[in-house]
C-alpha cells in the first residue's frame, strides 16, 4: 500500500509567516507553521483581540481599531510581517488573498508571497482575460462574448444568436455578486444598465460581457498543485453544488455525482488550465457540469479555499503545507501517481445564522461550545466557550469536516456530527444541514446548485431545544410541582 | 481508486443497545450506534451523574451510588438492557468486557452480546489454555511450560533447560499484573510463592506457569474481525512498544519498526489464531517481537482495545461498527483484500496524572478544556469545561489519535495537536508525550517495552505555565507597576 511519502521536505528559507487573515483559516495557517516547525505572526484588529488565532499564533499584533480597514491594508501588513522579521506571507481566503497588489509589495520588500504570481491573480481575476486564456488552452468555455460588450445591440445580437436564458457579468466581479440571468430579450434590456451600474460600484468599472446561461450545473471545481518547477498535479475534485445564493454551504470530495471517467477527465482538464497560464502554489479551477454532461470553465481561484478541507480528507496531503513548501521554491513531493483518493469527505459551513429568518446574521456571545469527536470528525474552529462573535465579518465561524469510507458513511457520520456538536448562544446553520442530509434527493446524490432554492421547505425543521436543557426544565418543574 | 463499501450493511435485529460502561469509550459507542441509527442506553453511578457519556446517550439510567459496584454487576445491567428494550449489549473495555459470566447472561436473557462467545473468551482468559491452543494451531510461542507449574522444582529444573531470564505468570493473570520477572535461580527462588500469593488474591486462582523471558521485545499486536460466518480478516497491525509498568502510552499504526513482509506475516499469524479458536467479533491477537526478529504470541484480548482508533484511521474502517453488524450476524462487508491502510496513525492517552510526580493521579476539576482541531486529528474525550473527574476511575480521560501519510508528518502533528489541546486545573500526561516525541530513538522508530523506563530524564521537562496566563500575568504586573 501507498505510503507516498515517507519525510517530508523541510523548507530551507522560509522560518516565519505573517498570517495575513482572522478567523478559522488563520488558526489553519498557524497549525501548518507549527506542524513545520515555522513560527507564526497573526494580526488583529481591536474587535478581534480575543479571536483563536491571536491564541494560538508565536506572536500577535494589533492592527488597529478599524474593525476591517486594518486587514485590507497591504502596505502595513508587508511591514509589519518585515519588521517581525517574517520571511513569507499566507493571505488566507477573502480579504487581500486575490489582490495582485499584495503580491508585487511582497515581492519589492522580500517577502514571499505563498500564491500565484501578480500577474496570474489578475489575470484570472478578469473574467474577460481568464476565458480567453483558457479558450486559447482548449480548455472548453461557455458560450459567449469574446471580450467586453461594446453595447447593448451588441447584447442583444449575440443572445440571439446562442439562445436564452444568459447571463450578464461585471468582467471583474467575483463571490457571485454583479451576475443577473436574463430568460429573455425584455430581461436583457431591463438587466442590462443595472448590471452595468452594479459593476461600476462595486468593482471599480463598467466592463460587463455576457455568456450562454447553464441552467442548473452542478458545481464541480479541481484543486490544483503547482510548483516553481513547472510541475503540476490535480487532488481531485469537489463538488460544491449546495449553495445559497452564490455561497456555498457543503462541500464533497470526491463528487459523488461523477463517473471514474469523467473525474479522470476534469483532473486532466484542471492541470491543462493550470499549465496554460503558468500557475503557481495551490489554486482551484470551477467547472460547471450541464445536464447533458458537459464541463464548462467558469473560473479559477487563485488562492486557498475554504473547503480545501475535504480534499485533505480524501488524499491526506496538507495543502496548507504544500503551499508553503511551494513558496519556498521546493519542487512538489507527490508525483500525480502519488496522489490518491479514499472515501467521502463533506464540509458544513457552521454559520452564526439563523436560516429560518431568511438565514440573518446572529452574532453575539457563544454560552457554551463543544467540539464533535471521534471517528472521522475534523473540526476548523474559531470560537470557543465564551467567545463573543464579532458583528463585522464573515458569519462562518467553524468548518465541520467529516469522512467515511462510504457515501452513505459520510452522510450519517455527518449527521452524528452535527448533532454532536454543541454551540450556545447564537443561532447556526447546523439543524438546517441536518434537513438537507434527509433530503432524499441529496442522499440518492442527486442535486445541482438549484437545490437549496428548490426546497424551501427545508427551513421548516423543528426549533430543537438542547436536550440538556429540557432535562434541567423538567427537573425544575418537578421541584416546582413537589414544592422542593 | 477502492472504495471498498459504497453502502453500508444496515442491522437487522439490533435496533438499540445498552453500553455497558463509562468514560471515553462509552461515548465511542454511542457515537457508532447514532451513524447506524440504533439507539443507545448509558448506565452511570452517582459518581458519573454529570459524565459526558451520560449526555450524549439516548437514555440513561442510574446504577447505584457505589462508583464501582454497578458497573460490575452483570445481572442488574442485563436486567436494565431487557427492561429498557434493548437488543444487544456492548461492554467495552475493562469492567466485565472479558467477563465470560457477562456474554452467558446476555445470552440466557436474549440479549445479543457484542463480542465473543463465552467459552472463548475463557479459553484465551485462561493463559495455559490459550497458549497450548495457539502451539496445537502452529502459532508461535514463548518456550515454557506446557501447564501450570507442579510445584517450585518442576519451576527450578524447566527455568534450568530454557535459559533465564524468565517469567512466572499467574495463569489467570492480565493487564500486566501477577506476573514477576526472574534473572536466576535465586530469583526464582523469591519470587515463586510471591506469584502465587498475587495470583490467589488478584484473580482467585493459584495457578502460576513459567515461559522464557523476551527480553526488550517491542509489543505488536493484530487487530481481527471475524463474523459467524466463518469470515476472518486482520486489519494490520499496531506497536504498542511504548508503555510504563506495562501499561501502553502511545500506540502507533502501521509499526514502523515492520518490514511490508513482517506486516503481511503477522496479520496472516493473526487470522490463523483467531480462526483456530472459532473467534468471533473484534479481538486483537498480541504478539511480541524479539531482537532477531521472532515473534512469540503473548495473548489475545477478546474485546475492544483501547487503542482501536490508530487502526481506524489507517484503515477507513469503523470497528465499532463492525462489532455490531458482526453481533447482528451479518457477514463482513470487507473481504482482507478490500482493506488497506494509509499514512501512520499515532493515539495519546491522556491521562489525568502527575509524570513529575511517578504519574500520581491528577483527579479535579477541568477549568478549561479546548480540543485540538484541523487536520488529521481525531479527539475521544470524556471530559469538558467544569467536568469534575471523579477519583475512583482510570485516570485516562481521552485520547488523542492523529494521522498523516508520512512518519515525521505523524510525529509532528502529534506535537503539534498536543500543543493545541487546552487542559487546565488537572495535571496530564502531555508534557511527558512531547519529550517522548523529541527523543532520537523514538523519532526513528527505534524503540522497545524497555523505552519509558530506559529513559527516566524524560519527566525532566520544564513546567510550562499556558501561554495565555502568562500574558495576564504580565498585563497584570504592568497594570501594578504603573498603577492602572
Amino acid at each position: 500500500m501507498l505510503i507516498a511519502v515517507s519525510k517530508n521536505q523541510v523548507c530551507s528559507v522560509i522560518k516565519k509567516i505573517l498570517v495575513a487573515n482572522r478567523g478559522e483559516i488563520a488558526v489553519r495557517i498557524v497549525r501548518a507553521c507549527s506542524e513545520m516547525g515555522i513560527k507564526s505572526v497573526a494580526i488583529y484588529s481591536d474587535a478581534d483581540r480575543h479571536a483563536l488565532h491571536v491564541k494560538k499564533a508565536d506572536e500577535a499584533y494589533n492592527i488597529g481599531s478599524d474593525p476591517v480597514v486594518g486587514y485590507l491594508n497591504a502596505h502595513n501588513i508587508v511591514n509589519l510581517a518585515v519588521a517581525s522579521g517574517c520571511d513569507a506571507l499566507h493571505p488566507g481566503y477573502g480579504f487581500l488573498s486575490e489582490n495582485p497588489e499584495l503580491a508585487e509589495i511582497c515581492s519589492r520588500r522580500g517577502i514571499k508571497f505563498i500564491g500565484p504570481d501578480a500577474k496570474v491573480i489578475r489575470q484570472m481575476g478578469d473574467k474577460i482575460q481568464a476565458r480567453n486564456a483558457m479558450i486559447k488552452a482548449g480548455i472548453p468555455c461557455v458560450p459567449g462574448s469574446e471580450g467586453n460588450l461594446a453595447d447593448l445591440e451588441e447584447a442583444r445580437k449575440l443572445a440571439a444568436k446562442i439562445g436564452y436564458p444568459v447571463m450578464l457579468k461585471a468582467t471583474n466581479g467575483g463571490g457571485g455578486r454583479g451576475i443577473r440571468r436574463c430568460n429573455d430579450e425584455k430581461e436583457l434590456l431591463g438587466n442590462y444598465d443595472r448590471v452595468i451600474s452594479e459593476a461600476s460600484k462595486a468593482f471599480g468599472k463598467p466592463e460587463v460581457f455576457l455568456e450562454k446561461c447553464v441552467v442548473n450545473p452542478r458545481h464541480i471545481e479541481v484543486q490544483i498543485l503547482a510548483d516553481s518547477h513547472g510541475n503540476v498535479i490535480h487532488l481531485f475534485e469537489r463538488d460544491c453544488s449546495i449553495q445559497r445564493r452564490n455561497q456555498k454551504l457543503i462541500e464533497i470530495a470526491p463528487s459523488p455525482q461523477l463517473s471514474k471517467a469523467q473525474r479522470e477527465y476534469i483532473g486532466n482538464l484542471g492541470v491543462k488550465a493550470a499549465k496554460a497560464v503558468g500557475y503557481e502554489n495551490a489554486g482551484t479551477v470551477e467547472f460547471l457540469l450541464d445536464s447533458e454532461n458537459n464541463f464548462y470553465f467558469m473560473e479559477m481561484n487563485t488562492r486557498l479555499q475554504v473547503e480545501h478541507t475535504v480534499t485533505e480528507s480524501i488524499t491526506g496531503i496538507d495543502i496548507v503545507q504544500e503551499q508553503i513548501r511551494i513558496a519556498d521554491r521546493l519542487k512538489l513531493q507527490y508525483k500525480q501517481s502519488d496522489v490518491s483518493y479514499r472515501g467521502f469527505a463533506m464540509e458544513f459551513r457552521i454559520n452564526a445564522e439563523d436560516p429560518k429568518n431568511d438565514f440573518l446574521p446572529s452574532f453575539g456571545k457563544i454560552t457554551r461550545y463543544y467540539a464533535p469527536g471521534g471517528p472521522g470528525v475534523r473540526m476548523d474552529a474559531a470560537m470557543y466557550s465564551g467567545y463573543v462573535i464579532p458583528p463585522y465579518y464573515d458569519s462562518m465561524c467553524a468548518k465541520l469536516t467529516v469522512w467515511a469510507l462510504s457515501w452513505d458513511g459520510v452522510m450519517e457520520r455527518g449527521r452524528r456530527a452535527l448533532n454532536d456538536m454543541v454551540v450556545y448562544g447564537v443561532k447556526t446553520t447546523i439543524p438546517y444541514y441536518q434537513e438537507i442530509l434527509k433530503h432524499p434527493d441529496f442522499r440518492a446524490a442527486n442535486f445541482d446548485t438549484s437545490f437549496v432554492e428548490s426546497h424551501p421547505e427545508l427551513i421548516n425543521y423543528a426549533t430543537e431545544f438542547p436536550r440538556e436543557l429540557i432535562a434541567a426544565a423538567i427537573s425544575a418543574a418537578i421541584a416546582a410541582h413537589e414544592g422542593i
